[in-house]
């Protein structure tokens, strides 16, 4: 995996030829859409997500997992959040992991998701990404009984503080098994949850992704 | 009205007489328990309430509204919480404001908010008293149409903050018709949904409280 | 409603042309001026303001509401607050609700405000748009008898701190009836003061907007 | 459980009371060493470890775990982080979930932890507890491949801020697996950590806790 | 002078002791009350004022200042600050200069403060001294024509932040001629108001404190 | 005087226009470069100075003051600090106050300052203007017997916060007759020196200037 | 080594046994008055200073250094940063450093540093110890041509921010060769100290202290 | 040496002009890469580094340090420190100190950088610049026995805050022999290392650089 953002293009370039050589996939995070036009160009095996940021080389289509298969669910609250949700989502993709969506289910329409409650029950770890107030992470947790990955994300003005108040209102959760991650780190996340699907996939032996970070 | 934190025991005992004086009703707030012992001891007419540490002088008991006359609502997230709710609930009292009262419905139980969700969608005004991640603020005005006053408490450790973690979240509510006042300020609270009421009040001639603040 | 920051163009377009087909009127917030040229171009029926940087859809013209009637009063401190203060003026109008304009009355410059003290008086609510000290709320709000909604601005530099500093002035307001949204949230304090204003419509009869955000 | 701090003494007796009448076990978190002593009084049943904080109600000693079974481990960087680290094993003790501990082993003496590096390859999830720099979470990230629930504690002074510089470093963690509670929150990390154990134990049908927070 | 905080009562003691050897008047701030009684005690001399908690050695009576002297007008909003405005004024004294007094003057209630602008419009030099909001401050240097020196105070509670928001607001203020001090720092104020005085003392030779800090 | 900031090119046109029709003289601050260009070209009666981004009109050259009159002096500590300076310089004489500059003695090279002290010595009100560590403002105000008002600025990167340490830094002097201005507020600083010498020139009947901003 | 904070006195008791087992001397640093005489009672080898807050075993009286031999040299502001300053130089001499001090210097009194600037020129390493606006260090480090290291204390009030200022001017210091540690440790600044000076030693044969921390 | 930012390339290149009249060697720091590109067109003898960002006029080649020469090791956690630590680098270099490089060894990848122990062991003075949570600096000190001057970067998103979350890391750092410089500053731990380096020099009679900054 390589963390794109404050490196040069050449810089990236030159990584990215280098893991190629000796891995089956390379994952890119955080990449500028100019920065992945020239890399591409380069580079024409990589395929590019302008919704996540994410460059993948070598990945390919992971069959659908089987209906009762232990998945993730990614929550988000808001369309403002879906990139971050989308880095999550495809990050546990590339790993090969389970994943389920649900999005736009923000605590202004609780209904949406209270609608949907049956899919949370489901879930083996669920990760909530919300920006703003960041309350649907608490909701989701208070409904539910596996761990949740927090994700606060820099969506909102004012007072959001580009993130803070999400991230506060997360570390603050009255609801059990919360734990957190940085401000827009989907990919942070996609790996914790990886890490905890992949111990369960270990002792039921299950198809669960394999590929560590 | 008495704002009595940060004045000697003296002088509050000093306002309070010369309010006496001239009002029917005086209010003091904020008053710790050993102020209010030396004050009650010097002026029996005033009485004490512990959990919301109000101080009042005069107040006779107001009648209860009529059932169907507009109200008031004061929720709050946990036990914790009660001081400040308190503070609010019995401030609207001693404004003769018609207040009812739903306590320890936090996020993390939401089927105890949602059971009582009839009371949420017949009142008129809601102040919504919560700290740690002050979630419930953004849920219920998710779900009710008329003004939502949030309350941040100091309630947590940590990152709460003493209270700024819960104020961000109620700022940053996605939900419409939130207005947010300091932490702790159950008393501004009170202010402000009495005003909402007393407007209403003027507009269609019923009981509700007269007494400005 | 549609908050548009933080979503492309593409997602704006789509979502308003849905909302578009099932509503009378439409309102997007927060459209930069390039975002709105390209939808206009697309949805001719659309028009936008770019002081406020709100683009509606199929808003007819309001009548002037009469004289006597109840109305929201918006007063803001300065010329570089203005875009605020139309946001919420303008959101107030799109919901049908009376709505007066009262502007650059700062506090350095008091008597201009003591001079038109009269207006503030007949309002049923007032929305207080300042940014730098943010005094002007606390101001006001001990002038007048009726609720407050303070909108602190980002106006200012330096330790106003994109706002932070307006925003702690009106939270710690010495005077009675004031309540606080998120900086620069124009949009938000007309939704509780449409909020206010309808509860009190539904009480008299009279005509105020009933359109709910 | 029941959250002890901002309660009153008769608030907490009466609610353990109340849950001692209807659970086999009761856990109290956050208990001042006065309050439990009053307590411990008027329900001798209740037991209280001062270093943790802990009251516990009816809890038999959990046969120790077979040495292959799988395990929580709880490493600490210092003697002052002992009180969050023990009310996080003391609590997965109380969720009948095997833990081992590994203290004392802080960046400042590397070779403790890595003499020591065995136990942390062994481990089902870890649970990190560190003030001041918080630097342990993300070393211990990076030598293992389990997810790491990283404990910031309030040990420390000046430029700690009460356990934020330990809080920031947790977040911006570079290792891969980390996630975050609150400041001196060991009792939510170990809700978290039996959410992962109880989901493994219940795929793999082996002995973990099955008791939910 | 002697800044006492911070220092032990026998450091104190001793530097009081021996500035007293060689000046006519000595100054200690912030003296405690327990300090002050255990110094007064040891140095009969000395007396001490509870509220300004400043005390002083050897100052003779200022005799009243004509009515036409230049001098500094010290303006506080509430109760709570009077300890600060009394530092202030005390100080003054202390350096001989013309100094009056306009305490609880607060924008709530706006017209005790219009209802005195004569004297605002006569002093020299104004030290506008307010916690909260500060608001006071902005209103009063929006009035007159001289410069005023606003001192925030630490009275207020959750969001005021020990004094920030009044600080940042006396630091954001947009009336003209407004410099600021530390919080709480009435004695840093009095300092740079009787170096006003003075200047113009020595200019028009009248009978101003000449006694520099 | 015109705050150009945050306003459309439009409005300070206009703005300039309207103030020009009344007043001999007319200034704006806060002008950027291209706003200044435009303006200059429709009203080719405007100077601009692209240092100070201070816009005039009308102003005379005002005679050098007399070597003996009392002036105002401006010190900074860097090259950086110019603009800020300037601001305060040009406003100082566009209030027709006679000014000095001592530009460029930091505390890095104390001796460039002690070899200037006469001039110090002679000022009737020092303004400091400082970035990065503020201190020059602490060490001025220790050496002279006159007001010092410091002007932090925001020069500087990373802890410097965007002038936030220096504004500390000058809060807390511990050097006698300190006031503060808003970062980068060099309009401000000279204000409140312009009140000082207006003060003292009415009392002693001599030239400094007599317009008020 | 032992940090004495944050443990009880039976921990520390315990650790200092166990260390004066094996070594032949012992330091306990931050040890509070109380904890400090319960220890001496059990273990009167020890030997206490109540403003360094040291606690240390078996130091032997160092002979007094040569007067031509490399020492640090411990600068401090005031006499309220006393304590932090012996915390400093008594460390040193604890690891049998030479060590000269030069107390109550701050630049509110430049001349009184000016006059000793003979040993500013003649230390190896400066130790620059300051509260409130930390100028002192700056201002030494601008004077001297040896490395600077900048201990903020927490002496101050409002703005102070518990020596946030002092850490902030520190960090952003104009004057080359300062590096700066956490506020009030004086501790881990003659550590530092230590290190340099033993490798001059190392490299020059000389009689610096050899014992590592 | 000449600190670019925050200056007209105008300044630079006249001030650089100046210096080069007067001195062997000039560097100007923080120097952008337009800004750099029209200097050098001016000044051919200037050339520019754009990773450190560094303008250099004058400097020859240093002959590589003898094998055995007391150096300063510069370590740096991850790819996008290298400008920074670069910039201390080459700072160095220009100073003619022996200076060798130790790059990419975050702790992440613990293994990496306890690979290379040797050459810590062997430093005379350690820079360690890390950005995200700033653990490298931590660890090094734990391992090694000489001064180690930490540098956080700005290098990190969302709760890294621009460096802050490393600054406090490192401020915090329980290992002993830290000291830090402000966030970014490369060449403000050059100048410490280099004082440090010339100090020993002296004291050995060695060939290090002997040019002040």
């Amino acid at each position: 995996m390589v963390f794109c953002e404050y490196k040069t293009p050449e810089q990236v370039l030159h990584i990215l030829q280098e893991m190629w050589k000796h891995h089956d996939r390379v994952l890119g995070t955080r990449v500028p859409e100019d920065m992945a036009a020239s890399i591409v160009q380069k580079l024409p095996a990589a395929s590019y997500n302008p919704t996540s940021c994410l460059l993948t080389l070598g990945r390919g289509v992971s069959p659908d997992p089987p209906a009762a298969a232990p998945f993730a669910l990614v929550v988000s609250a808001r369309t403002a959040d879906l990139p971050v949700a989308e880095e999550t989502a495809q990050t546990l993709e590339f790993f090969n992991d389970p994943v389920k969506r649900l999005y736009d289910v923000g605590v202004a329409g609780l209904h949406r998701l209270l609608d949907k409650r049956q899919v949370l029950f489901e879930a083996e770890v669920i990760i909530s990404v919300a920006g703003m107030e960041g309350a649907l992470t608490s909701v989701v947790a208070g409904l539910v009984d596996c761990p949740v990955i927090g994700v606060p994300t820099s969506v909102g003005y004012g007072a959001s503080f580009g993130g803070v108040a999400a991230l506060l209102a997360m570390l603050n959760s009255c609801s059990p098994g919360v734990a957190v991650v940085n401000i827009d780190n989907g990919f942070g996340a996609a790996q914790m949850a990886h890490l905890i699907l992949k111990r369960m996939a270990r002792n039921d032996g299950s198809q669960a992704g394999s590929q560590t970070s």
